[in-house]
C-alpha cells in the first residue's frame, strides 16, 4: 500500500490495521517515509483520533523502536507517571512509600521542557547519578525497594522524532497521539501495574476536565490491553501542588514531607495514587492503600530509606540554596480564588530554574515557596509568598509572582482535589 | 507569528488573514516553510476549510507567484474552464462559436495525467504549436476570434508544488484547494468574464452532486470576488461526452460536430455554457445564447475558422489514425444503463493514448468510438462500440472495454444532463 493511501484511509476515519501502524512507524524511523506525509498523517490522526487498538500499536512499535527494560526483581512491581504540573514532586514522596509497603516502584523520569519541572532535573539538584542503566537499576531496587531514574536515549527513539514532528506542525494536542507517547516510554519496562496522574487546570498541560477523562481513559485502556494492571486519578492543577516549586527546593519539602511535615493537598494525592495501586494490583483495597500510604507518612517511617537512596547515588540531602530571598505581600485584600501554574512556571524559567529549549542549562538553586493557597483569607501587607533567586530583575518577577494570584471579596468553593478516580 | 501558530489557527477553524495566506505562499515558495510543515496546514486546511475571502487570496498569492497575462484586444473577452471528463472536447466546439458571435475566447489549457484527457495533448495530435506567449495569443485571437493553448510553466508555480505536495499528502480533495489551484491558472489572464462547466459523476473528479455543487459554487463566488464575471454548469459525466475518446479522434469528433453533425449531450452541454456566458457578459439572455449558439453548430459556420487554426499554427486536420481497429459487441441484451468513463479512460491510458507519469509520451492515434450510450436497447452480438490501437492484447482491451458498460433488462430513466446552472 503507497503510503499516501495510509493517510487517506485515516483521514476517511477507518481504522489502520496493526501492519499499516508498524510498517508507518518503523518506514518513519528509517525515513522511507518523509516528514511531509508524516506531517499529514499526523494532523489526520489529530481530527479523526485512533481506536484504543490502533494506539496500543502504535505504542508498541514506538516502544520497539528503542530498547525494553527488563528488571529482574521479586514482587510485584508498580509505576507512577504524572502528565506534569507545578510543584509536583509526588514521585519523590510515593516511591519510598511504596517501598515501604512491599510494592517496589521502578519509575523512569523526563527533563523539564516548558512552564512544567521535570522529575530527573530535581534529582540533579542533590548532585546524585541520574541516568542509572538496567543492573544500576536492578541494584537500586534491590537496596531501598524503590527506584527513580532518567529515561535514557536508546528508550523509543520513534517517539523523539515523532514527538518534534508534532511540535512543528501543531498535532501535539491529540489524545492518541499522548497516550502513545507516553506509553511508548513507559511500556517498555516489565513493571506489573502502573498508576497515572493525569493533572488537570491552568497549571497543567490539559485546561479542560473532557480532555482529562478522554486522556486518563486512553492511557489505562491502553496499558490494560498491552496487558498492564493500570489505573488513573484526574487531579486538579488550578494552584501549584504543595508549598515549593523549583528544584532543590522541590527536594527540600518532599524531605519534610516524608518525616511527616506534609501539605495536605500533596498527601492527599500520593495516598489516593497508592490506593489505586492497591486496588488494582490487588494487594489490598483502595480505603487499605490509602490509610496505610498515609500512616507511613505521618510517621516518617518511610524518610531514611529515601535520605540514604540520595547519598547512594552520590547526592547530599543538604541542599543548595538560591542567594536571595524576597517576600512577596499582597496588594489586595481578600480570598485568594486561583493561582495560576503557567504563570509561575514561566517566572521560575525566567528565573534560571527551567528550560526555554532543550539545551539550556538549569539554575537548581531558584524557586518560589507558596504560604497561601486557594481558599486562604488574605490582608493587604500579608506576605503569601517568597522568591528565591540568584540574579535578573526583582520587582519583574514580583509583578509576576502577583499576577499568577486571582484575589476576591467574595469566598468561592475550593475545587475539589480529587476529580476522578479510574480503575 | 511562527508558522505553526498558523497551522494550529487553521486546525481550530479559525479564519486566516490576508497577511497570513500570503507570507504562508511566499514562504513555501522560497522554502522557508518546510514541506512537513505546509503538508501539516494542507490537512488542516482539508478538515476545515476555507472561506471564500481566504480562497481568494490564497488564489491571488498563488497567482502572483508566477506570470500574468495581459492580452490586449478589443471586445469582452471570455473564457471556458472544465473540471475534465473523458470524451469531453468541449473547448474545440465552443471556442470557435464564441468567436463567431463576436466574443472573443481565449482558453489556456492543461495536459492529460491520470483517466482524463488533457486539451493541448488532443491539439498535438494535430501537429499545431500548443504554446504562445501573449504575443502569439494577441495574434491568433485577432486573425481567428479565439485561441486555445498549453498554460505555460511560467503561470502559478506555487500552484505546481503545492499540488505535487497534496499529490502526496493525500489532500487533493479539498474544495477551497482545488478551486485556488484552478483559478490561479484561470484568473491570471485578463478574461472579463468565465464559464466553468463542472463534471459530475463516475466519469468525473467529482463523483457526488453534493461536491461538486460546492465546487462550481467556489468557482463562480471566488471569481466574481476577484472582479470577473462568472458562471457555471454542472453536467453529467456518468458516460462518455460524445461519440469518441481519445486524442486525435476527438478532434476528428470536433470537426465533424463543427459542421453540424454533432452528438446531442455535446450540442446541450455547448449551447449552454455559451446561454450563461450570455447571460454573465449581458451579451443577451441565456435562451439568446444558447439558441444562437446552437445555430452556428448546426449551420456548419463556425467550421472554417476552426480548421484555419489549426492549419495557421502548423496542423492539419487529416488526422493519423491508429493501425487496427475493433468492434466492440455486447455479450448480453438489454438497455445500457451505465458506462463508466474511469475505466475507459484507464483503458486509453493502457493503449499509449494517456500518462501514467508526466514524463510519458502519448500515442495520439488510439482511442474509442462508442455507437451505443445510456438508455439504448442492444441485442447480444450488437456492436457497441470501436477500439483503435496500435499494438498490445487486444483481448483484454475488448474485455476492459466491455467491463465499463453496464447492461440490464430494465430501462432506467435517463439521468439529466445539465445537472445545474450557477450565475
Amino acid at each position: 500500500m503507497l503510503f499516501k493511501e495510509i493517510i487517506k484511509k485515516k483521514r476517511d476515519g477507518f481504522e489502520l490495521s496493526e501492519e499499516e501502524i508498524r510498517e508507518t512507524v518503523k518506514k518513519y524511523v528509517s525515513e522511507e517515509i518523509p516528514d511531509y506525509q508524516m506531517a499529514a498523517l499526523l494532523m489526520a490522526i489529530y481530527f479523526k483520533g485512533m481506536t484504543d487498538r490502533e494506539t496500543l500499536f502504535l505504542t508498541d512499535a514506538m516502544l520497539k523502536s528503542g530498547e525494553t527494560v527488563n528488571i529482574n526483581i521479586d514482587g510485584t512491581i508498580v509505576d507512577k507517571h504524572s502528565t506534569g504540573g507545578i510543584g509536583d514532586k509526588v514521585s519523590f514522596v510515593i516511591a519510598p512509600v511504596l517501598a515501604e509497603l512491599g510494592l517496589p516502584a521502578v519509575l523512569l523520569s523526563g527533563r523539564a521542557l516548558g512552564f512544567t519541572g521535570g522529575t530527573a532535573d530535581k534529582m540533579e539538584s542533590t548532585g546524585m547519578k541520574v541516568t542509572l542503566n538496567k543492573k544500576e537499576i536492578e541494584d537500586v531496587v534491590k537496596k531501598f525497594g524503590f527506584s527513580i531514574s532518567c529515561q535514557t536515549r536508546e528508550i523509543a527513539p520513534a517517539d523523539r522524532k515523532i514527538y518534534a514532528l508534532r511540535d512543528a506542525t501543531s498535532t501535539v494536542e491529540s489524545i492518541p497521539l499522548i497516550v502513545s507517547s507516553i506509553l511508548s516510554k513507559k511500556l517498555c519496562i516489565n513493571t506489573d501495574g502502573i498508576v497515572f496522574d493525569v493533572k488537570v487546570g491552568s497549571g497543567a498541560f490539559m485546561k479542560k476536565m473532557e480532555d482529562a477523562e478522554k486522556l486518563a481513559e486512553g492511557l489505562v485502556n491502553v496499558s490494560k490491553l498491552y496487558g498492564k494492571k493500570a489505573g488513573a486519578a484526574i487531579t486538579e492543577m488550578n494552584q501549584p501542588l504543595g508549598r515549593t516549586a523549583g528544584n532543590a527546593i522541590e527536594i527540600e519539602e518532599s524531605l519534610n514531607a516524608l518525616s511527616g511535615d506534609i501539605a495536605n493537598d500533596l498527601l492527599e494525592v500520593v495516598t489516593t495514587l497508592v490506593g489505586i495501586i492497591f486496588k488494582i494490583t490487588k494487594k489490598g483495597t483502595f480505603k487499605e492503600g490509602k490509610e496505610k500510604a498515609e500512616n507511613i507518612i505521618l510517621s516518617g517511617k518511610a524518610l531514611p530509606r529515601f535520605c540514604e537512596w540520595i547519598e547512594y547515588l552520590g547526592g547530599t540531602t543538604k541542599l543548595p540554596k538560591g542567594k536571595n530571598k524576597i517576600c512577596v505581600k499582597s496588594k489586595n485584600e481578600g480570598y485568594i480564588t486561583k493561582i495560576d501554574g503557567e504563570t509561575l512556571g514561566f517566572l521560575i524559567v525566567e528565573m534560571g530554574g527551567g528550560r526555554k529549549k532543550k539545551e539550556d542549562k538549569i539554575d537548581y538553586t531558584v524557586g518560589l515557596r507558596f504560604f497561601k493557597k486557594i481558599g486562604s483569607y488574605v490582608k493587604k501587607g500579608e506576605t503569601i509568598g517568597e522568591i528565591i533567586f540568584n540574579s535578573g530583575d526583582e520587582t519583574a518577577f514580583v509583578k509576576k509572582f502577583l499576577s499568577a494570584f486571582k484575589i476576591e471579596k467574595e469566598k468561592r468553593e475550593k475545587p475539589e482535589l480529587i476529580k476522578k478516580i479510574i480503575y
